[in-house]
């Protein structure tokens, strides 16, 4: 079901010095599958990330916080990433985070450094007790295949309704440096900014120092995994991370520097691709449509229609159907909240079809052409507001009868 | 597919002296369906409404506004409402006020009045044009059956995705003297507050002074039609409309008066009853769910804490399957936007099942409790906030295929 979604292919997915990924079968909800990952990083690495926003953060993502909170003082790097799926560890309380704390110190004993110096991550159900016994007793099979060439099998690992694991490679030359990037993404469902159920992991050899990397990370984010929707669900235990292991000869130290933004541009293109990934495996997905906001006052008036547009029902339902019941994409604009926007003003358009003149229907505009767009998998929905220099674009999918399946059948 | 919904026997419908109603086939859109209604008032009666807050608010309801704003200097009062289904006249810019407007001249022609005494409605689908002809050739023959026992056709003749009609009567004794209220709505998409493709018309025998009624318009919309939701969209023509005839011997002219509350009281729970109706008529509903958010700082964050619940796809999926995927709802109050939430105080229960305490599962809840309210028809969530005084409850339904299949074939 998913939209134009590229398969990796493994050859394609380049190692990263200084990053090795080990996979395991612990049996966290089903048997049989790869389930928990763990991601070992050179002692010279620096890590980033950007979480969920949702109150009923998951008790790893409180971890994570804290750890990477404590790295200011203590000057201990973060030395392994460990990810599992089949539980989200989520509005678990207290045990919750005794769970996730156990699984830092098992990963910690087997590789000889401190719980505080492992990131540990969850995806799948929420409210049900994280069987942390299973997973302590499959780390020793994630450890003992850790190698700097497995990202394919990495990107399986942390699968959860996802139809094929994300992942894709990019190199770019900085100052004569050749610099890998290599990332891997999964969620299909539970999908909104600011993070979803959705986890993505980049890596490149670059060095670049810590408040470099914690600023490139926030950059990247709100133009990649924070514009995508599937259901507006936003899940507990998003989170997107980025390391930079330091083993290529490039250095990055200043956020105003030309190499900050050449890497940049390379980490927030991949970002894209990933992202992307998530909505065109979007739950049910048979459409991936871009949604621009332009000529807005603020980006952030932008991004309310963006989003109004890419959550309705009525709006996803007429994609999934082809039909150009165009109507609803106005009132979704209409009802975005901004309260002092003139729609006489506003013109609408499906791709290169001219829809919606001057807030209403465009005496030239004909269902045939219409119709043709909808008909398209790939869709481009253009606002223009005429309210200004400000614009904005999110990515979601439709609404078809395979995502009511698939959420309604997912436990059971 | 409706949730319990009562079908209205035409004889339960109490006519309301001074409002007569009148209805025709005007062939809209389809041809051999009734889709043309006029309510004729009495000259002693007075109107008053709430609208849709969609800034593509449709051309009827401008025009209604500017009528309605028009009385306040005229004093000439308005003699009857005009509905159409098959068009909403919304997105259609300066040619659907023309349109507007030229319904009203019409119908002012057959009742002799102005048009500026005539308030238009319209609902179906947005961005066509109007076919104004059709209802104006369709107008005498609704003003040919105009009769005051008429409730049940105009009830059908309001409907477009509505599966029956909805209407509903009662009488109360004020002062000694029995008032009669009777309404009608339709609605079973593009639901949510503030008004949706929903219309509601209710009438009343009462005389109750026009800013009284204006003031109780809006509390009793507050409590009832504004706490529904069924997508989140909100229409651009919802409306609902409060008549008072003026024919009985009870009169409100006091906002603080004895009278004021007591009729207050049955015009909100018949507003209730009507828009419950809708939900229970929600496309492709299988499930009636009231939300209520209890202990809350303020009002707002209640209901803030509700529609989050009520929107999220993938809890109204969850309700669909019968599945007690109860973390949804936890993550789905997360991302409310209630920016100081403490989830370590939070309590969740589904109907008298204890699920969440203090922010993570109950120790004594089991999976056979939730599972059995979740198979019911009805079910009522119920969060516990520990903040303060306030509290909201709004109704919803689930998200099932139906909803879907509905929507994706809408136009076709």
């Amino acid at each position: 079901m998913a939209v134009n979604l590229p398969l990796p292919v493994p050859a394609s997915l380049k190692p990263v010095a200084g990053i090795a990924l080990g996979h395991a079968e612990a049996g966290v909800r089903k048997a049989n599958r790869k389930d928990l990952l763990v991601m070992k990083l050179a002692p010279t690495a620096t890590v980033a990330g950007v979480f969920t926003t949702n109150r009923f953060c998951a008790a790893p993502v409180q971890v994570c916080k804290a750890h990477l909170e404590a790295l200011r003082i203590s000057e201990s790097p973060i030395r392994a990433l460990v990810i599992n799926t089949g539980n989200a560890n989520a509005g678990t309380g207290e045990a919750g985070l005794v769970n996730a704390n156990a699984t830092c110190a098992a990963l910690a004993e087997l590789l000889g450094c401190e719980a505080a110096q492992i990131l540990p991550f969850s995806t799948g159900v929420i409210l049900e007790p994280l069987p942390v016994d299973r997973i302590k007793a499959g780390l020793p099979q994630a450890v003992g295949n850790l190698q700097e060439d497995n990202w394919y099998n990495a990107a399986e690992s942390i699968m959860t309704t996802d139809t094929q694991p994300k992942a894709a490679s990019r190199t770019v030359t900085i100052n004569g440096v050749t610099i890998t990037l290599t990332g891997i993404s999964k969620g299909a469902g539970m999908i909104k900014p600011n993070m979803a159920t959705m986890l993505g992991f980049m890596a490149t050899d670059a060095k670049v120092a810590q408040p470099v990397l914690e600023h490139m990370v926030k950059e990247a984010a709100d133009k990649s995994f924070n514009c995508i929707t599937i259901d507006g669900d936003t899940s507990t235990n998003d989170s997107f991370m980025l390391v930079a292991t330091g083993a290529a000869a490039l250095e990055v130290s200043d956020i105003d520097s030309p190499e900050y933004a050449a890497l940049l541009a390379a980490v927030t293109g991949l970002s894209q691709e990933l992202s992307q990934m998530i909505v065109r495996d979007g739950e049910g997905a048979t459409k991936f449509i871009t949604i621009t906001v332009e000529d807005g006052a603020t980006v952030e008036e932008c991004r309310k229609i963006a989003y109004s547009i890419g959550h309705s029902p009525l709006v996803k339902t007429a994609f999934f159907a082809s039909d150009p019941n165009l109507g609803r994409i106005l009132a979704a604009i209409g009802y975005a909240g901004v309260d002092d926007l003139d729609v006489s003003r506003l013109n609408l358009y499906l791709d290169d079809v001219w829809v919606a003149k001057n807030g209403g229907r465009n005496p030239d505009y004909r269902e045939e052409d219409g119709q043709r767009v909808m008909k398209q998998s790939e869709i481009t929905v253009r606002v223009k507001l005429a309210r200004g220099e400000a614009a904005a674009t999110i990515w979601t999918c439709d609404l078809s009868h395979d995502y009511v399946s698939i959420n309604a059948d997912y436990r059971s």
